[in-house]
Order: structure tokens, then C-alpha cells, then sequence
């Protein structure tokens, strides 16, 4: 394998979709597949996902096709997906509670174990069984927890406070939903989820149907 | 600017950040971006950013960088963000309910105009001022309503039914959060949003920490 800093974050992106690919490739029963079906099922070219693939060493035998089995565990292992990680999510509003009880998450290995909220009346209860916390307790309880990876479902004014508060705790990975740039030390992974992207890719293949090509 | 067929998605989705990235740099009073700036805030090279802006035309002058005010409504008009999109959604649970009120939506431009639910205790309630009407109107309502986009946060049993009639009340572009794989007809453009594949961003960055270079 090359030095894993060559790898971009489009390529861990197409990563992702791979696994998935070939996730429903070992359940459909195949034990091989082309390039050219991955590339096809997340509409790229053949040739991009082979250079993807290169970064891992030589997988596949030319005219045979990549041995599906083989390839996902490959992946999952890069993505770190052959593990399992702590997960706490701050903030059940609608989103947090969607959040918690997405059934993606605890597939792909992320087990959300705690849930904060300063709400008195949502404090005490649970939702699928995992409790909802005071959000006072953050530093303590992400320490006993040993919570590796936290998901920030706040309200934007409150989100750097409480981001500050999880790093004290030594939680090195944020994903963050709050419409908020947060600032964080350099040790510290964060990534801000925008539901609008998706939205304006399809605005984009809405806008140039009418010039010939791949999005038309 | 060269033909649309060229740009792939990885680039359209940097595009998006780009545009986000040119927006703040306006607000914070900036007339000009050098491709550094915009990668160094989008963890890119330079090289893939003045990569990405040659698809459309030459832009920026060698030193003085890109002009932030022309570019930002460049790209903004590739993505079809400088008009505004009718938008509906389709499944008024916890994800539902908390994009229905996202905020982000509205800003580029796509505006929810209608929600619906099979549920008789929502249906003629709204949320925001958007009403929810019952998912047996979807037909009439979405053509009635001029409705370009239909986002769908439905269990997964029911969305390949109910992604049907959207396709046939005319809806070219589906936003989906159910977690299945939708068949609908080539002229339709289909996004899976899986907020999974963030997560596994952060742990293929927490797995590689200890591996030198940009993950580090």
C-alpha cells in the first residue's frame, strides 16, 4: 500500500460508496466484479476507480474483475469499518432524534451510546434505549464512555461552546450539523455536514439536462 | 467554458464547497481568493482548485488570484443556485420535520413549498408555514405546484412506490433518504444521501492518525 497521506478526501469519498457497492454485490451473491460495474454504479469512469483501487495495492486479475469479498473487507479496513466506534450525538431536536436511531450508523460499526440535551423535560428519557444526558455532564461522561467520535446536532449560537467542551474531553473527531464554521485545535478531525450539497448537485443536473452529455 | 459533459461529480460536489467557501470570504469584505486560500480552507492543492475553475473559462490573474465577487455568482449560476427551485418533501418524521425548518435550503435558493404524510394527525397541521397534505395527493399537488425537486424521508418499504408517482407527476430530480437503492427512469437525476459516509470519514482519519502526511 502507498503512504496513506497520498490519498485525497474525494478518494476516501468514492472509498464509501466501493464498500457500499460491493456490499450489496456480496449479498446479490457475486464474487467478482469489474471496474467497469463499480464505476457504473456511482457513475464514474473505469478508469478513476481503478486508480482508486491502485492506492491499495494490485487487487484484481485484468479480464477477471476484483474479488468482491476480498476488496470490501480491504476497504472497510482502510475506512476503518472492521471496528466498532463510540459515538455520543449533543442536541435531540428532530435532527438528533432522527440521528439516534438511524439503523447506517450501528451497520458501518458506529454505536451511539450517549445523548446529551439541556432540555429538563428530554433529560432522563431515552430514545432506543440510549439515555438522553444533561448536557453539564459532557466532560465527565465522554471520558468514562471513552467516546472516540461525537455528532453535534445544536442549535448554531451554542455549537463552539460545547465543541470546546467535547475537545477538553479529548475526543479527537467531531461531525458537526450546526450551520456554524467551528474552530477546533489541529489534532482534531471535524467535518460539517451541508444537506444542501446534495440538493444543489441535482439543481446542477436540473439546470444543464439540455446540454448533451453524461448529466443530460 | 468547456462542455458540462467533461465535469464529474467529485468536481460539481467541490464546486459547492468552493461556492460556500467564496460566499465567506465576501462577508468578510475579501476581493480576491488565491487558489492556496480556497484550498488550504477546503483541504485541497492548489493544483486541483485552479483544476476545478479552468472548466469555466479563464478566471483570476497570476498573483492577484481570483476575483471573490464575479466567481462566487460564476459558479453559483453552474450550479443553478441564482434562481429558485420549488421544492417538496415527502415523509414528515424526525428527519422530515428537521429538514422542512433546515435553513440552509432556503438560503440557495430551494424552497419547500409543500410537505405530505399518510399520517391523519399531521395532515392539515404545517410546519413553518409549510402545510402537510396527505400523500394521496401527491399527483395532483406536484404538478399543480410547479414542483422541480422532491426530497423523501419515508421508511424504506414504502419509497420505491411512493418515488413512482413522483416520476409520474413529471419531478426530474429526487433527493432520497430512505435507506434503499430507488429504480427510477434514466431522464430522472437521483441522489442517496447516506449520512453515514461522513462518519466513516472521521474514522478512516481517526484509524490513520498515526500514519504521517495530511491525516495526520
Amino acid at each position: 500500500m502507498q503512504n496513506i497521506r497520498k490519498i485525497s478526501d474525494s478518494t476516501i469519498r468514492r472509498l464509501s460508496l466501493y464498500y457500499r457497492a460491493l456490499s450489496n454485490s456480496e449479498k446479490d451473491g457475486y464474487f467478482t466484479v469489474s471496474s467497469q460495474d463499480l464505476a457504473k454504479k456511482e457513475r464514474l469512469t473505469p478508469a478513476q476507480v481503478r486508480k482508486d483501487l491502485s492506492f491499495f495495492g494490485s487487487f484484481g486479475t485484468r479480464g477477471l474483475g476484483y474479488p468482491v469479498k476480498e476488496l470490501k473487507e480491504k476497504i472497510g479496513s482502510i475506512l476503518g469499518l472492521n471496528r466498532s466506534w463510540n459515538v455520543a450525538l449533543i442536541g435531540v431536536g428532530n435532527l438528533g432524534s432522527a440521528l439516534a436511531s438511524y439503523k447506517e450508523f450501528q451497520k458501518q460499526g458506529f454505536h451511539i451510546k450517549l445523548l446529551f440535551d439541556n432540555d429538563p423535560k428530554k433529560i432522563g428519557s431515552s430514545i432506543d434505549g440510549i439515555p438522553i444526558l444533561d448536557i453539564k455532564q459532557i466532560g465527565t461522561q465522554l471520558k468514562q464512555n471513552k467516546i472516540d467520535l461525537v455528532i453535534m446536532t445544536l442549535p448554531g449560537h451554542t455549537a463552539q461552546g460545547v465543541a470546546e467542551e467535547v475537545v477538553r474531553a479529548g475526543v479527537k473527531a467531531i461531525l458537526n450539523f450546526a450551520p456554524v464554521s467551528l474552530k477546533v485545535p489541529e489534532d482534531v478531525f471535524l467535518r460539517n455536514e451541508n444537506m444542501a450539497i446534495e440538493l444543489e448537485y441535482l439543481s446542477f443536473c436540473l439546470k444543464n439536462r439540455n446540454n448533451p452529455g453524461k448529466h443530460a
